[in-house]
């Protein structure tokens, strides 16, 4: 984890400013092409070189875990739903996998804390570091080892699926109850009061989303996290898949390669990243604007603009699967449209 | 063109509310995909069927011509400029192919009123009825018949594409100039005024823009179009992109065939196939919300929700390109996605 977070360098400007002339040759007014001229630039700053690469093959990494809060009255479903759409996703019927396959992009899903023992399949990794945390509201939800070890989990399965080729990864989660712990992370992260950060996750109402606030309240006042010590935030009030998502996005930063962000589970393990590593930012790509209040204000705190904003809040890494062709076309801009020069086109 | 809109019939109630029931069953929470949820069940209520058809093989169709109104210096691109990005569309090195590329989609494009002739290649159709309108600030543009004539080619270009298997049309342009008549058409049809409907197009600067809006004022004076007779309106202040792609519009309609909206020139088109057929309406996707500020009052006319909105105003079709895979998904959801039961997954 330290040679990772060692290895985690700035965007390259030499890289930007190519990046930006190439832009201003293309047969298109200047500016036309809005926020993907921008990620094209940001791209390029990555990747260090203009054109980068495009961000294919892609693969989508659920990271699936259970929480202890849980046990608080947090979600209406079941705790064994977790397992269940971890079968789900292995059979292939779920809405991340349905869109994966729309953008060409692949799926693993990784038990980092399921509560139930899973039966795989080859696309199923069994990373389990517990199974489930513990009541968040009333003791840490893990101790210091088991979130490095979580975390560790994401740094190899970045490094596993960069060796492999990947050239663009994609967060996904899954976890009864994992907006909570998120809703946490934000709060913490950000230093905005729990209310902000809170959301109604699959659609709860109005009493238990005031429960769920006033559970983050409690346990914010129990820990007293420092958002300075992010590995100490991440066991105190974060989740398995949370620490996970924050090892999975800083592998992919030290080795320059894009995160594209799903929704606000993804969004709070950025802000540990970002609290690990503040240049991680460069390889975060803010697939979509969830409808949930916390991934609104932990991107603005990362200074990123999602690509979409469709009213989601399904989680799966669905909203990024679905950003990843956006992602593609901003690229696709600087390898293969033709300049004013090339396809003699006059200037204005 | 009276045959085409008879045809053009509402949305299926059966078919949107079988969508709505499908959706609820689907291994997600009620509503959690937002925005694709509704798009899901409009598409079911054109085919009349749930789940509807891929909308794949899709067609991008890009209509160019040239504006009389261009010597009012309205914009600062010369007007050989297209010309020459017809010739950049078939050699394939234009914005709108390279998204096109990305989405699986064929580009096709038409030359319906481009001012010089055109050397064509397989991709090009053909098809000019003037070369160029008349300029709109001191005449009317074009005759009712050249504007009957401009739409009977979209209609053509519609029929022939979904003959061909197109199960999605997606709506492109090109002309130098022609945000000029898409702002008089907006002010029409929407009754607003034209500084509410005109913008800086390529990116002119304020005087040029206050100059455009004085010239828009100027035609709506002087012809005072009558919303009601919409082929009267395309005829004094439209162009002749404007109105084939009014007729490419209604023929998709008319077919049951979705067609993606692209920026504010299919906006604006759009608002006038919507005044021939307002049933119309449920054949539109709007593919994105171009920075154009007549854009976003033509589809809050329609009702429409844009599903992009990135800060694009480049037209060519490249907002409706983008938006492609999200159409594409939203229809794969309903046909791949895992029920409750089928999954074995518990409800809340």
């Amino acid at each position: 984890m330290e040679e990772t977070l060692a290895a985690i360098r700035p965007a390259d400007e030499t890289a930007m400013a190519a990046a930006r002339d190439h832009q201003a040759r293309l047969t298109k007014p200047a500016g036309s092409l809005g926020m993907l001229e921008d990620l094209s630039v940001r791209l390029s700053g990555l990747a260090g070189v203009c054109p980068p690469p495009r961000p294919t093959p892609a693969t989508v990494a659920v990271f699936a875990g259970d929480h202890g809060v849980h046990a608080q009255g947090v979600s209406p479903w079941p705790q064994e739903v977790t397992a269940q759409m971890v079968a789900n996703f292995v059979a292939g019927g779920a809405v991340v996998n349905a869109f994966a396959r729309q953008a060409g992009a692949d799926v693993m899903v990784v038990d980092v804390g399921v509560a139930i023992p899973l039966h795989g399949g080859a696309t199923l990794l069994d990373a389990n570091v517990r199974r489930g945390t513990r009541d968040l509201s009333v003791e840490p939800a893990l101790t210091p080892d088991e979130a490095r070890a979580a975390v560790e989990v994401g740094l190899g399965v970045a490094s596993a699926l960069i060796d492999s080729g990947a050239k663009c990864l994609l967060t996904g989660d899954m976890g009864i109850a994992n907006t909570t712990p998120a809703a946490a992370l934000i709060a913490v992260f950000t230093g905005r009061d729990p209310v902000d950060a809170t959301g109604r996750g699959t659609g709860i109402d109005d009493a238990t989303l005031d429960h769920k606030i006033e559970i983050v309240r409690r346990a914010l006042a129990l820990h007293r996290p420092d958002p300075a010590d992010p590995l100490g935030v991440l066991a105190a009030v974060g989740g398995l898949e949370h620490a996970a998502l924050t090892g999975f996005i800083l592998g992919a930063a030290a080795q320059r390669i894009p995160v594209i962000v799903d929704g606000v589970i993804a969004a709070s393990a950025a802000l540990a990243a970002a609290a690990f590593a503040p240049d991680s930012v460069a390889a975060m790509i803010a697939g979509h604007r969830s409808a949930e209040p916390g991934a609104t204000v932990a991107l603005a705190h990362l200074g990123l603009e999602p690509l979409l904003d469709l009213g989601m809040r399904l989680g799966e890494g669905s909203g990024a699967a679905l950003a990843l062709p956006v992602v593609e076309a901003a690229v696709r801009v600087l390898h293969e449209v033709a300049t004013f020069d090339s396809a003699g086109v006059s200037e204005k």
